[in-house]
Parts: C-alpha cells; structure tokens; sequence
C-alpha cells in the first residue's frame, strides 16, 4: 500500500505534519500503509508557508500508483488550484485511490479536481463562505467529515483527528488508540481567550466551546 | 528576537512541527519573533524518524545568538546525547536563551546539556522511568512543565500544548487565543480504544480520561 502526501510552496505545515505523524506511525508501529511517500510536481525542495523546507520523496513523473492521497492546505492552495500539471495528479491518482483525503483549504484542490461536486466537505472556518460559494459542494461544518472515500477536515490542527479518525475506519479503534497513545494525543482542551466564542466559528467548534464550560463549572 | 528550532536525524516529525506552526504563526500573524529557524549540525538535509526530509536554515556554525530554542524529540535523541557538538551548541546557546524548551524525548538532550539538575520536568510517558533514573530530575507526569526559564512536554503532540502555554506566558491569553483559533485547534477530545487506561499511563493523562468519561456520561 502506497500512501501519498502532496506538497507544493506554500503548503501549511501542520496541515501536512499531523496527519503525516499518525499515518507514518500506524505505518511503523502498528502494521500501516507500507510506503509513505511525499510527492511534489518536481524534486526540489518545498518551501511551506512559515518557512520549512522539505524534499519530496518522489515527483509527479515517478510517483507510484497511489492508494490513499492526502492533500494539505495552506496560502499555496491558492495558486495550485490554477495549476494544471498539479490538479491533473490529484484527478488522475484519485481514479484508482481507497481514500482521497484533504485538510484545511486543501478541500479546494480536491473540488477543482472533481472530487467533491455533490459531496459534503469541510474547510477551514475563515474559509467556509468561499467553499460555500462554490455551489456545488455540501458545506459540513464538524471538524472531520466524510463522504465515501472522500474525508475533508477543518483547519490545521484538525489534521490529527482526520487521521486518526480515517484509521479507526481503515484498521479498527483498538489500532487507532495505539497510535493516539504512542503520540500522547491527549489534548489538555483549553479555550485561551475564549476566541472560540467567534462569530464566525464553526458549529461544532461552538458545542465544544459548550462543552469545555460545562466541564469548568 | 530570533526563536531557533534544533534539528537532527531521527527527531520525531510531530513534536518539531507542532510547536513550529505554533510559534511561526505566532511569527508572522501576531507579532511573535521575527526569525524562526531550524539548526542543525551542518547544512545537510535533515532526516527525520518517519522519513520526512528538511533543509536546514542555519548550522551551528552560523547560527545567530537564539533568545528562544525548542529542542524535539525521538528515537535519535538516544545517539544525539552523545554527540558533543550537539551538546555543546544547546549549552552554549542556553547561557543567554530567554527560555529554553524540549518536546518528548528532547528532555534527554536539555538534561546532558546541564539545564535540568534539580529542576522539574516531564518526557513522553514511556520514558518517564528513564527520566527518574538520571537521579537529579524532580519528574513531574504533566502535559507541559515549567521550571523557570525551561519549559519541557509529554510525548510528540503534547508539544502543541507546550507552544500555547509558552505563548500565552510570553504575550497574553489573547494573543495564545488568536493563534489557537488561527489553527483551529479546537481537537476532538475523544480517547480511541480507552488506551489512556494503560497502568503507566502518565497521571494527567489518567484525570483526562476521568473528564472525558464524565463528560460522556
């Protein structure tokens, strides 16, 4: 099993990073996709959004057939969803793909690539309206949603619970535990400056909001 | 003020990546440091446990004078303990830091470094007994520790915590918020399996589950 990562500039570097640490993990520890591959459109370096420079492991020209790809998000979705060369890898992989996943405005390379027309899907919170706008896409506002082999999370960090929640799916809770517990994800749940009392935020990020005050009082 | 990030061959992806995002985002969108750098021994790319390839900013030798550096985990912390010129640059680096931070197993490095006798701290949970074994470390089985000007983490994702706490101290609740909401880390909360069960699960961790399982219930 061959598990693909896109990067291209630009890309957010938790958004790539998160779910990388859960799928590459299950791939060691707990019998996992044997490859774990990032490709870019060539194989010179990537440089993310704050600054981090990675190599790809493979290009578009050699990567292998893919049978899940992830697709981050970041400033760079911006100018990759006008890159042929790029949605054209995404379109193409996709055919043969188990799972197509994306994280943050990485669902806007998954729509201009075809995937998601008539699917619910999320995107960052800021981003919500432009997916809505969109027309065609069933705008989920959780932090993970799925549609068949298509799973889209919200912004950034909800990488994680993508990932974990995608395992759960694909080899059962028990390994998904596993690998929540080899990274110590248990987040301590705090709201600093209460900011997820935002006009604009999400629907589930207001009932976890609720929830964290239920718990204080 | 420059925040330099140490990086070498088998650190864990995650528990550099996690506080990178926190603090570069801090960065570039609330007036956090203006230089995030990855350091390492030499220019050469970087690789880490899982794989993943990074091209250094900065090697020790032209590395500027750091006020903040965050040291990471992973299983290459048990050779980097002995490799002097590591050693050598965290402690040189340490005299004049404003602070000095570890994820996971970085704690190992930060303690050959001279920056942990007789001071609180914490590693990931499975590591917690070696850190008792040093014999001069007051272990402390929480998610995020500080002790003065040195902050240390539990395992890989605790060092996302790590970075809000350390942002909340340096510039305010508000502005830990304003970086919380920019990367949606509004996370789930769900414990896979009832994994953080395990007997040597870390004292925090057990209060965690007890406040999932009331919330649940």
């Amino acid at each position: 099993m061959n598990f693909g990562f896109l990067i291209f500039p630009g890309l957010e570097e938790l958004d790539l990073v998160g779910p990388w640490e859960m799928i590459s993990f299950w791939s060691k520890h707990a019998a996992g996709p044997e490859n774990c591959l990032m490709v870019a459109q060539s194989l010179a370096a990537v440089v993310c959004d704050k600054g981090m420079a990675i190599n790809p492991h493979v290009a578009f020209s050699n990567c292998p057939p893919l049978d899940f790809l992830l697709v981050p998000g970041g400033q760079g979705t911006r100018r990759e969803v006008d890159n042929p060369a790029l949605v054209k890898f995404v379109a193409d992989q996709a055919k043969h793909c188990r799972a197509v996943l994306s994280v943050c405005t990485g669902t806007f390379i998954l729509h201009r690539a075809g995937l998601l027309t008539n699917r619910k899907a999320t995107t960052h919170w800021a981003s919500l309206e432009r997916l809505r706008e969109l027309g065609d896409v069933v705008v989920v506002e959780d932090r993970v949603v799925r549609d068949g082999r298509v799973w889209t999370s919200a912004g950034v960090s909800a990488g994680i619970d993508l990932a974990l929640a995608f395992i759960e799916h694909m080899a059962g809770e028990k390994t998904a535990g596993r690998i929540q517990l080899g990274v110590e994800y248990y987040p301590s749940g705090r709201s600093y400056g209460m900011m997820h009392e935002l006009a604009q935020a999400p629907v589930y990020v207001k009932s976890w909001g609720m929830r964290e005050k239920s718990r204080r009082e």
